[in-house]
């Protein structure tokens, strides 16, 4: 089935305690493709400047499920730049400067040949920009969204506006803390789904995530690792893998947002974001196969079976 | 088989941003044995003062499998008290005050009558002390011990002595960092077993817990749960009920220390802490029969299962 992604697709510098990582690929589309890429085609819907190193460009080839037609070089434009320094523990960081180039310009169009696309996720963007693309979206059937602090605290209309539209959304607990002003998970879950989705992701990065749907609760640990480089993308990758999964996975198509799909797909999501943490940017996704994935897949559920 | 807990029994204040109770039963040893009296007997040894309320003594006959006899009352000695304040996120709390009372004194003795016992749970006190229980012990096939920061830091060496005589460590997650230097909670309880257990509980409150087993890794989260009333007491009926249920499993007897073992004991110590935290004090684990764990374990599996 037909995935689509929009998002950013940008040059990353990222440091560590340990180590540190300069003009990387990066962006939430670059990571969420290339995850979802392990389980169908994807297709992207992005906008970079003509700056974009061709290096880049070619890293995609690796991933060959994903599809560039949406993908825009703006004439003249920049491309997105972003920085962030992680603390000690590696479970916060600090923005250390943006360069928005094309992002904070018209965003890109759902090109002509992706109109019938059916499985839509909006990474971070601002509401308002993400509900265009529904509205570019006319045959989907399923919908989730991403959001971030920022717009929760500066186009919180729009976001409550967007929160009727979608079937789900994806976000970290602080986040679901800040929009609902509820500090349980499971309360911040059900008050987001009385403003309309059907099921809320709570993402607890090191500590798995909390589905709340409409119809049960799930809740997972994140695979134990002790090999962390770099979590950036880890929450784009785990989206991929979860809606990689509800695209294509044949017994769940009938409604692939009801609980048990998005609760099987999150597992597969847990699993792609386990590989993206032991490398920065790309690094450990360009080095694995579907069959690594189900060898982990196997391993973890090993290590939470009760 | 004969389960033996030392720790402390004591009157605590406790106040939580919503609400509070004063003069409560608490105590390590209190909660870890009115938990592990759902699984099978368990015998105290602990120490209280002569102004221990006679309504507390009666409040064990709740729990009828809890043997008293190692229970003394000191003559002239007065009751450990404590109280403690959450904060508002209710993950972590400060001490308010500290009376040891009796529990600064010589520690209670193990009775002639439990000189057979086979399982022991030294709950959390001095690793000198600690290590006297087990010198008393001499029938032992497991044993158990919890720790705190105290200890790390003005104990340290005793904590690597008695660590090279217990068979599991249950400890937080931060206690651990606190123990290795190490950030990485995998990393950590492996430096721990470096140190002599075979395994290591390694507890992260609403996020669940981690076992670091010489033969293998296992990841659960808590019981996801939105009554959060008190979580004192969560940590030491957690323990009581990985305790309870090893002391008592027969498809475990053969080796109640082995990885399947207390991977199964973990999601028992998951279901009572459960409990435990919908009421101050001892309030919920009053009401609840072991009909009521089995059912909220059928409950958790599935909302874990992968």
């Amino acid at each position: 089935m037909s995935l689509l992604v929009t998002g950013t697709i940008g040059i990353d510098d990222v440091a560590t305690p340990t180590s540190e990582a300069k003009q990387v690929l990066g962006g939430s589309c670059m990571y969420f493709s290339a995850a979802a890429s392990f389980y169908g085609p994807v297709r992207i819907v992005a906008v970079v400047g003509e700056d974009f190193p061709p290096h880049f460009r070619e890293s995609f080839t690796r991933f060959p499920g994903v599809d560039l037609t949406g993908l825009e070089t703006r004439k003249g434009g920049k491309t997105f730049r972003w920085g962030c320094k992680y603390h000690a523990n590696m479970n916060s960081r600090d923005t250390t400067f943006t360069e928005l180039g094309v992002i904070g310009e018209a965003p890109a169009k759902v090109p002509a040949a992706y109109a019938d696309s059916k499985f839509l996720f909006l990474a971070n963007s601002p509401p308002a920009v993400q509900m265009g693309f529904i509205d570019q979206s006319p045959k989907r059937v399923l919908t989730v969204a991403d959001t971030m602090d920022l717009w929760i605290n500066i186009a919180k209309d729009d976001l409550v506006a967007l929160l009727k539209r979608v079937d789900g959304l994806v976000l970290n607990f602080d986040e679901a803390e800040l929009l609902t002003g509820k500090a349980n998970p499971i309360t911040a879950g059900r008050h987001i789904l009385d403003m309309g989705p059907r099921f809320v992701v709570v993402k607890k990065g090191e500590h798995g995530c909390l589905l709340i749907h409409r119809d049960g609760i799930c809740s997972l640990p994140a695979y134990p690792t002790e090999k962390v480089v770099d979590p950036t993308g880890c929450g784009d990758t785990f989206a991929g893998g979860v809606m990689g999964f509800v695209s294509t996975d044949q017994s769940t198509q009938h409604d692939p947002g009801s609980f048990s799909s998005i609760r099987k797909a999150l597992v597969h999501g847990t699993i792609v974001a386990s590989y993206t943490i032991e490398a920065f940017s790309l690094d450990r996704l360009k080095e694995i196969k579907r069959a690594d994935l189900d060898k982990r897949y196997a391993e973890y559920a090993s290590m939470v079976r009760i």
